[in-house]
């Protein structure tokens, strides 16, 4: 029997910190690919955050070609700016995988967690240390890009129990 | 005494109508360059949805040209998620004239009503109704089109003061 790999990108979306992850996905079968972070500059105007962001991220995508995009599904904060803010950067995080037809997937944050670590109210740290022991990644995982390598993961589970 | 002509696009983002406007800018004297509403189809996935926005304002951008941007601050409403995709909506907005290097501006949504009728607590239809004496129009200004050009006369006005 001939099983398709996928690629999944995993996207931990911000306006200071965009974290990605990348795995491939054959059958069970995670293996890790990579993992990094956009250091957006802050210093800037926002649309010139944006742009830096989108270009960054075009980018990464361009270099791993994943075939599915998996995101965080966000609740706003109560400080309305910090949510306008996160909601812009998502916007332009979703965008880069509308432009190239790359599907986008969504899931809440306690399923992410619960697909890693096996409860929903996991803290980081337990995120971050399941991660690596599930992918075994050539380089250690950073907090930042932990969140992106969960997303991924929990559409990995989910994709192929559909 | 020679004095430059600023042309200003003012926008009004959304995931299902995106109004723009489009004034020129001489000293004190507003000329109507051009609106429309950019209609974005609600059937599609949110990634498709910012991708179509995106071209379509690319579009509208490429063709007028303008020199400024002048987009309405937002406050989020109650509901989480219309505020979620109206956040994302705006990021991508706000991106178009970034990767060209136009730079963005935005004012409050009472400041924007009192550039136009005087005062900052008006409603839609004498928001409307102001813009239209104010430029002129050739065509009729729609309901979706005049915050965008309100926006713009908001950025004509406090940008000339300075």
């Amino acid at each position: 029997m001939i099983q398709s790999t996928k690629r999944i990108i995993g996207l931990d979306p911000g306006l200071r910190l965009c974290g990605f992850g990348v795995i491939d996905v054959a059958g069970n079968q995670f293996s890790w690919v990579d993992h990094g972070v956009i250091k957006v500059p802050t210093d800037r105007p926002i649309e010139q955050r944006l742009s830096f962001l989108f270009s960054n991220l075009q980018e990464v995508v361009q270099q791993f070609q994943p075939t599915e995009t998996s995101l965080e599904k966000i609740f706003f904060n109560s400080n309305a700016q910090t949510s306008m803010l996160l909601g812009m950067a998502r916007g332009v995080v979703a965008l880069v995988p509308g432009l190239l037809n790359i599907p986008l997937f969504e899931y809440a944050p306690n399923l992410i967690k619960k697909s890693v670590v096996g409860v929903g109210h996991a803290d980081k740290q337990q995120v971050q240390k399941m991660v690596s022991i599930i992918l075994n990644p050539q380089k250690p995982i950073t907090a930042d890009s932990a969140d992106a390598l969960a997303a991924a993961i929990c559409h990995a589970g989910h994709s192929n129990f559909r």
